[in-house]
């Protein structure tokens, strides 16, 4: 099998020509894709690459790489508040390895067919593993005005606020890593949130004109946050308490730490516990803030897009980025955000 | 240095903020870009990806890797006649190299600025070295009708052209590899054509309304001459005197053949000779048709260009490839495409 095969078994859908959206006027096949961005409308694009090793194990279930690889550009367009339109797929792969190539391609399909995000492009080469998505979103205009959620919105006084759960993906990371201990069912619950995250894509499009910024949480809540008071010019407080609860798995991962083969030290305990909520990585929620007189907009919006939302703190005037207890009293930080390369 | 640190050091040109394209209505920074397609117009997109000892060694000038890896994208958007806008860059890199990416980083923006097409964003991550970069072209409508080339036009009777030259790539990968002799005046020439191949977008925008097909020729001619007769319903013949004059390297491959250390044999060194030029592969070079009855707006197109047009075949009704002599006899195609997992 050559590299045309590859791409008219696994990638090129016939019977999806006829049902493509709109804003496609040509697919797969040609030198380039052709998209039609509505009148009045601006497209929204982002790029990310997966590298197996770096971003998962080689034993990762295809499936489930396919819908990753597509979820983590979605979540990209979510944070601006884009409805997803297209994406190109440049993947190197050691050797075609059928089997493979037909899991990934339906899990990466079953999340595209979902969003309504058609595969119009890329390219197929050999090489260590590496699967590079670019998205492309459609963002209306109004009076001329984006409606981009961006990062550099966020005001003094907005509450912020997490969608979901934070810090399980982490977890699971860490089991797999064979560094904690968890029940097969609490475990299992962490890996999907590792393995197949959802992007907000529908929480993103509900936020616009009432969230005054948003990122997507990737390389965890801290580090991620910090983007968006450099580029609002603003500060932030968290509180931990309310942070913790972000943790979908917390019963469970109570439990392991107070087993033997876990951290016994309480101090340590809730330091690795809170670490994995406030700077886990790979969580692929929505942070973003709103003015406090928009609560009920906010729980409109959440509720229309059927996904959960929690303040967890709010945008000071003072920069920096502080941590404080339910008590009001300053938690010491020593949270690193995920870096490719530290 | 960390990823954030790359990005600023080496991609962030903020006194480039003010200069940008129109089209970019927001640049690297959050999690999308925003670009402003014109209206009117359509975007055409196209993802290539290059990965170390495939697609270039590992000892190549760092400046003209930054080039080839945005030219082998912009070459696709020639071929559809498209307008360069915006490019996004996701780099895997081992290590994180200071003198490689200033050096990766010049060459990619050299030809960046030239052409008028800004990077938005992308990724950067650890991993082996692999570029993938995601160009976005414009492309007029006319009366709703899209001015794009597309493989699928061309007619029986229509002349097919090359621009420039081919096999000048091949022929330098093969002294790279040891498999021939060159003076080194000439294997510079060839292997300036191999590492610095000029995407031929003025031509693209030249024949818009001309011809009736195009694609770009990155895995040799014949190779990829059958997917514009596979889209069209058509076949081709080429007189492979016409093309061998397509080499510009050929007096001194004459001269490389003819010494001891090259094969000797007539035949073969012919069908070596050929080969370049007809499945060489990496010439970027446009191949496309148009009526002999617009022969004069084709030079025309190419001189407006600054860029030389050969005529090698015709296009017929009888499908299939044909290759023929300049006394119209049949040369037996023993050319092979390239393909990265044959």
């Amino acid at each position: 099998m050559g590299e045309f095969d590859v791409i008219k078994r696994f990638f090129l859908r016939p019977e999806r020509q006829l049902a493509r959206a709109d804003c496609v006027a040509l697919g797969i096949g040609d030198d380039c894709a052709l998209v039609q961005a509505r009148p009045g409308t601006q497209i929204a694009i982002s790029s990310d690459m997966l590298v197996e090793g770096h971003h998962f194990f080689a034993s990762v279930d295809p499936r489930a790489l396919g819908h990753k690889a597509l979820a983590v550009n979605l979540s990209d367009l979510a944070a601006c508040g884009a409805k997803p339109l297209a994406f190109t797929l440049a993947l190197a792969l050691p050797k075609i390895d059928a089997a493979w190539l037909d899991k990934f391609s339906s899990g990466l399909f079953a999340l595209s067919d979902q969003q309504g995000c058609e595969l119009v492009g890329g390219d197929t080469t050999q090489g260590p593993l590496n699967i590079c998505i670019t998205v492309l979103g459609e963002i209306p205009l109004e009076k001329g005005q984006s409606q981009a959620l961006l990062r550099s919105g966020a005001k003094p006084g907005d509450d912020l606020y997490v969608s979901g759960n934070l810090g399980d993906a982490r977890l699971a990371l860490e089991v797999m890593r064979g560094n904690l201990q968890l029940e097969d069912a609490q475990f299992q619950l962490a890996r999907e949130r590792l393995e197949r995250p959802t992007p907000r894509i529908e929480l993103g499009l509900a936020l616009r004109g009432i969230a005054n910024a948003a990122i997507d949480v990737s390389d965890g809540l801290l580090g991620d946050l910090r983007h968006v008071l450099k580029a609002s010019g603003v500060g932030a407080t968290i509180r931990t308490d309310q942070a913790q609860a972000m943790l979908a798995a917390q019963s469970a991962l109570r439990a392991a730490l107070a087993k033997p083969s876990g951290p016994t030290d309480t101090q340590l305990t809730e330091r690795l516990w809170l670490g994995y909520v406030l700077a886990g990585g790979d969580d692929y929620e929505l942070a973003f803030t709103a003015p406090k007189a928009s609560r009920n907009a906010v729980a409109a919006a959440a509720a229309r897009a059927r996904t959960p939302v929690s303040v967890v703190g709010q945008i000071d005037t003072e920069l920096g980025l502080r941590l404080v207890n339910a008590q009001g009293s300053a938690v010491e930080n020593h949270f690193a955000a995920f870096d490719h390369f530290a």
